[in-house]
């Protein structure tokens, strides 16, 4: 019996909601537990300097959380992007999850800029803003396919953590708590087909067997399948046609 | 008639919200119009240098939009406290504004911190970050309060822009498209006695006379009450009493 | 009585010398009291990106203080503009203020830089700089009319501080002690003509009247109708003659 | 055949020297094919904030590449830890790989900082670096075990990557042209007692099955078994003793 | 015959104000021709971390240009101490010269700061900041010695620069028009004793020999004397006789 | 007799390699006695924007410590260029000392960048990177003249310490413990033809007469002359021939 209750391969309430800002092309927020983030697409009519002039776009993410998001407050100085490793492995993790479910070429010479800032930090805030920020982008997306473009996105993709306890369980979604606890953590971000983009194992206690990481990546493609259905649900039959469909 | 049908003397719809976030001693989230602010009130065991052994507290407040809170995305770096001299300016009137109905001996030797983070921009962000802010501010005094300690604000504060249109009307509460066409404006800090805290009036493109400062200090006036009484709605009979009286 | 015997209306000895550095197209020292700043007006052939190809100017302001201008030594990183609070707030203050008596498009595509480096603080040093800066930047563009173009600058503007003591009353161009024990303060920029560019005034210890407002506005009416006219005195009639004329 | 002739689950050539620099407690160099990296390990009698009076010690990483070590040159800005997100991930991963087999109470309040310079660098940098770090741990570790104490490390470690060819075939120890061209690519740390420490596994073109990760798991495995057996040649009888015994 | 009428031997016109500035411990205003540096002496009741308990002091110097001291104007960014080489070699020069007549152990566990700003730079900005800096120095010591001390201050200093044209003549002070056509620079720093304390010779287009460098020495060493004794005459016979007694 | 058994006028032993490292232009690696440097040398085909459209070159510098390479740990952050006065003055130096003998306007409007990184620091680490980087700059240089230019370097230069100890004898090389102890040391930069180039000489502890400058440069200049003919071996016959000679 963990924490609150759930089973160890029961996912906390998850909620996602579109257009949770008024001015970029996508936005979602998505609630998980106490989790929430607000995820942000926005395009840009410029490419980095190495794209000029090759018909091809770009997809970046940022990561920060707002200072009264965590238990301990998070000083703007310590947060930037700079100075904090931790925030740039998420953002770079963010980035390489939703290009690999995005054409870059159907973008055409665009920039689009995932924003996700955490406003609720309690556990799982990378999964979440995967999650959430896959319904942003589709929504942003939507913009360059009405003017004529082909639909850039072409599977779905979500993420989530699962873990082994210091009793040696593997559970599903942790909180917080469960998380600083953990032997071992592992992230995995798989795609609508079931495939995989990234698996992340971290021993952050003691080490573990492969049978374990075994059991982990089970619990991980029940937890994903629930969340593309519910980014399912988000975005509504005429977005959900559109990814993976070629205009 | 104004551009959303208002008169000129008249504020955007304006909604106030207790709790915004779970972590932080106090936090609210004000919306004025489209424009969105989430405020926290930290409390710090700590006060900066020159304050340690005097038994009194400070009190300091930060300021940031959200990447995607207005039209063109604003960027992580240029939103950062150092190279922004427009969030510095801000963040300097929100804590001076704060801490004019705030008793800092009253803190004892603590720090807090008040984070104004802006989720949705559509004009006035400063003044609503006021306005917002000091109900988390009395939120989290509460917690001083409740561990033995005198009520440290002392009064009530709200924040009000007005301006001069380019023909020369005088306009309360201006949202974005009418504040970037005004020839003047102007915010103003008043307290619940109904006296100034501040008072900036900018001539953006038109300088003005006496009579015309005049003309938008009444109607900051009543804009101010106004809000004042939606603080009190928001805040509930008990804050309400504990505001300016000595527990 | 004041600390320097000065009666509440008065203002402190003024001195404004031309020509105070022999590289930059203007410059100024000007001397309020003990305050002293060196104001330098330069001109770059060259607009920010936004102005390129407008036709247009534009005039930005530069603000720091020397090392060993004030009773504490200023260290060099914290005086640097980016972060530094005050200074950004001043400097911003002292470059709205030129551009509302400066016909930016009559500068054609160039830049104007004022730089204001206190050599000695004594109170009042923002208002000084502008006062001063005035007279470097219509120095500054003479250059631009002996080049065949329209005299860019259309009136005067001077600037002075006024403030209300502990004990209630209200004083004109304090100096570093008086504004450091004064109730509230307040800075007014004014045109030639007599209008308003800029009003600020804070409560630093205790909020204050409509009507104490009025009198600080009419001391500040009576000091920069002084100034400009020790600004015309510094400038000589052909230069003043200039001065909001179409060569 | 791969570019070099080897087998699919051939390791390049790998040296491994001890006492590389003269000043640092332990120092190594390792070689693998043409990436070289100089590790050195400093013990400093000093803990972070957060350890003080604790006891206990701290293991903490750098990762940098020499401005010369890469075809293309890295300018010293865009390597500093700082601003560069990939240096900040691998000194992390280097970090928690060395502290899995560490035990921090046994190192005392001190600090030991590895730091991982590239020579040269041809794929598998991260990898090599902790393969050598932990010869250069083991050399440092030895002044506090002679000083009176418990040996801190607790088991052998090393990391090799393996990875998913454009043709889906899967291939050990990638080196840089085979990097840059793989459709997913795998870093996978090992302990002497064949448990997992970290699995990353990126899609870096093409998303990949549970069948496949299993298969590069088994080349890893194998690839750090062959390296462990290089740590050991090169550590020597007595060290390689110590590890994982208690004084 | 040079640009300016001065034989080969002749230096420009020299004036050394003291007492340039209100509030630091020691100021003085150097004039060599039309270069100009106004020099702060503070002294701070701390010392370094490095110098805490032992008894000694510490003297270190800053140099900066304001921005409108050149012909072209130099931003304040590019003038900061962090990111310019150039302000950082003459600041490291000007501390090392001072030093070298400064008894630190006399100074007790106090730092003096020396602040050498340059108003208007015309040639040898370095060696004039030295020989005004050491006047400063001089005033400010006096506040020490008046306080039961040892004076500090052992003997004079003062630099000058020499330089070898492009027709491979020899001359004395290079103004900026001669420096930036020389073939090889030179700034000696010398003691009232006439020994060396720095001698840095620079070949800027081509290589001299040791007979130049004899030459440019004996030049050197000749205006050395002369700013001696115009220091003298601006502290002042008790100042004077001060330096190099123990009190 | 010296602490390690040296005359006063001999060099420690040294070694010069080319060809250090794979992918830059031109790579040396030197050791004098204990100090080791790694010198490369990079073309790259742009140039500063002063000297876009001139047909003409640039050569700059760059110089930085290993963490690991003195008895105390450098922090990356204190060796980073642009808060390291140290290092600044040292790169600059390096890059003022092959400039000397360089023909830029035969590089064309490439940029040649030197890296000297040193690895290990025993004193004399300057004069080292200088001499060293000698070789990477000729090596580099070929690649030019291959492509049909005209071989830019037209001179050898080398560059060497010597010092004053306490006793007052003069030494040349000086290892880190002389160096910390001398009383005044000295570096010479000089060519091939026996020409100066640079000649830095600061009193650390105590002033110098001429004489003793003089003795200082008679041991240079034969310890250059050494190090010269070094440079020529590690060159080999084809690039020393080239050296100072039109293709």
């Amino acid at each position: 019996m963990r924490l609150d209750g759930r089973r160890a391969d029961e996912m906390r309430e998850v909620f996602i909601g579109r257009r949770a800002q008024k001015f970029p092309a996508g936005s979602a927020l998505i609630e998980v537990g106490s989790t929430k983030v607000l995820c942000a697409a926005t395009i840009d009519e410029r490419v980095p300097f190495f794209l000029k002039g090759t018909g091809s776009g770009w997809l970046t993410a940022e990561y920060s959380m707002l200072p009264g998001s965590s238990p301990e407050r998070i000083s703007r100085d310590n947060r930037s992007i700079k100075v904090n490793g931790r925030s740039m492995e998420i953002q770079r993790l963010i980035g390489r999850a939703l290009r690999a479910v995005t054409d870059l070429s159907a973008i055409g010479e665009r920039t689009i800029t995932i924003d996700c800032d955490v406003l609720q930090a309690d556990g799982g805030t990378r999964t979440a803003a995967i999650t959430g920020a896959f319904v942003a982008l589709v929504e942003a997306c939507e913009t360059i396919y009405q003017a004529g473009g082909v639909f850039p996105v072409t599977d779905f993709v979500a993420a989530v953590s699962a873990g082994i306890t210091s009793d040696g369980e593997e559970i599903l979604d942790l909180c917080y708590a469960e998380d600083s606890s953990a032997a071992a953590d592992c992230n995995v971000v798989m795609t609508g087909a079931g495939e995989l983009v990234e698996v992340q194992i971290t021993a952050e206690k003691k080490s573990f067997t492969r049978a374990q990481l075994n059991r982990l990546l089970d619990l991980a493609t029940d937890g994903v399948n629930e969340l593309i259905a519910l980014q399912k649900d988000a975005l509504g039959r005429d977005l959900v046609w559109r990814v993976g469909r070629v205009g």
